[in-house]
């Protein structure tokens, strides 16, 4: 059993990372240049190949068990009239998860992934962070730890998702925490009216004041103005990195979740690749802050990982081409004359 | 047999369109905003739906039959030293195809779609338009007339990819025929280098001035400045409308191949979408000329219907979320509050 006994022992554990495997990446680019296509003419789908091989440290790498692991939350800013839903929905969205009848689930299925879904205290949201902090050290520390433990070291990719009404407050307020300009990272979320919008926004800059003191302790920051399920998503993200799985991020609520990480130590998402680029106003701006490419725009702004389950799709489509591709020689296909 | 006699009575044929079923589109609107999440949360998903409703003409849509349609052609122009491989590499390239060894077939293959290639007169390449027309009226119409042919009535939604060595030169000189502005829409192709992107310039600019006298008709460009496979492209997206099929477009050729007729009728592609956005520098500029919003950027730049392959897959998921997930009230998830 995993165990972060204090903020400085995950720290620590933060900071002791492996590095990816630099020879399987030149071993995929050189078989790449072989296949009867133009070198390079894959794009993204050739430079998603060069990761999972990269931290998986295999060639070819495999997509054989690819983990979606979702995690929900309950949170006590909703107190303050931050979303479009009633917090109710969360533990009745993990039901919809169990039957089968939300949008991940079908996503997962034609993705071949195996889904799980782990509700962390429901019954117990945090605290509200705009009095005080979302969670105690202990508190923080075993949604982490929970979130550790549920990657399974067999996994040749996991997703990480969410669900928590009223987490993409707490997601605009971590990522203005860490990286500055106040509310800039708030959005409408689930589909907020304009006065909701304005209570959200009044909500994050109270709690980026009431908590200042933390700030330049990005797990700290973690703590009180996150939420479980962003814990446990990085306690996950980091599993990945020590287990040599890649991680593939979903929405701003999983971007903010890992961006302490990056704050801690700047290669340390190099094992991760943002699936999709949400809608939520601010994940554009926390994508940049974080200097990741998101592989797919399509305007979806769900959670669930559902962004990134549709990219495990590109993800499948580029290992078929690696893997399927008749070589030039093979082929009898004349190359590029030199 | 699909016979069209002249460059009138196709002309004809691409004005005497169908329209879409915007019944069904409100259909698969109602019932999307009665399913599991917040409202247009599926972002271009939801709106690929509609899509493919509104152009078979049901709800839900079916994607059981998906074909993808690879036209070969070759191109006298080649002969102007504009691209970086020979030109024996188009038939090459039929034979990897029908030997599964392409990145297409196993695209193919993972988007569960049939895949058709269809070599059009290899050993006869179009005359080189920097001289003279590329095809004569019979030429251009019997390839058409091919791809019109080529498309099977049964079909759920059709895939239009190309291969051609030359083809992007064509589709450059098309595309500045059309819209304007000369050789604007060039790029390296399958990787010419920085004096062979000075000759396919040239060439292109020979071509435009040279057919000036047919700039105002866009059938008879396409007969002057394209080719044979993107004459069939032409004519498979024609039959695919005239038979309430959607196509999804590939790349930079596949798009000027269609071109011609959105210049005939402005909404003659509205059954059609974009699957992805090449890197082929041209493609962004044509597909502004066009109106046209591709689903996927992914620095791609094969051809072969590889881009529209990988985007069949997120059709794919859309469909899944649209007849897969449970409604709020079978879910009892707590709507909006209104």
């Amino acid at each position: 059993m995993t165990c972060f006994a204090s903020f400085d022992a995950l720290r620590a554990a933060c900071l002791d990372l492996p590095e990816g495997h630099s020879r399987v990446a030149e071993d995929i680019a050189a078989r790449e240049v072989t296949l009867t296509k133009p070198p390079g003419s894959l794009g993204r789908l050739e430079e998603a190949v060069a990761w999972l091989g990269t931290w998986q440290g295999r060639n070819p790498p495999t997509l054989e068990r690819v983990e979606i692991l979702i995690f929900a939350g309950n949170h006590g800013v909703t107190a303050q009239g931050v979303s479009a839903f009633p917090p109710d929905v969360t533990a009745q969205m993990v039901a919809n998860f169990a039957n089968g009848g939300a949008a991940i689930n079908q996503l997962a299925r034609l993705a071949g992934a195996e889904l799980r879904v782990v509700a962390l205290s429901l019954e117990t949201p945090t605290a509200d962070f705009t009095t005080s902090p979302a969670m105690t050290e202990a508190e923080f520390l075993e949604a982490v730890a929970a979130g550790y433990e549920d990657v399974s070291p067999e996994a040749d990719l996991i997703v990480l998702g969410e669900m928590g009404i009223g987490n993409t407050s707490a997601a605009a307020a971590l990522s203005g925490a860490l990286f500055g300009g106040g509310a800039r990272f708030v959005g409408t979320g689930t589909g907020v009216d304009d006065q909701g919008l304005a209570r959200k926004r009044a909500a994050i800059e109270t709690a980026l004041a009431r908590h200042e003191d933390v700030l330049g302790d990005p797990l700290r920051v973690a703590a009180a103005l996150g939420g479980r399920e962003l814990a446990a998503i990085l306690g996950a993200c980091l599993a990945a990195r020590h287990r040599h799985i890649p991680a593939l991020i979903d929405g701003i609520v999983s971007s903010a979740a890992v961006a302490p990480l990056k704050a801690l130590r700047a290669d340390a998402l190099d094992h991760a690749l943002v699936g999709h680029m949400s809608a939520e106003a601010g994940h554009r701006l926390l994508l940049e802050e974080l200097g990741m490419k998101p592989l797919l725009h399509l305007d979806m702004r769900l959670g669930e990982g559902s962004g990134a389950a549709v990219a495990v799709l590109l993800l499948r489509a580029a290992l078929a081409c690696h893997t399927g591709m008749a070589t030039f020689e093979e082929a009898s296909v004349s190359g590029k004359p030199a």
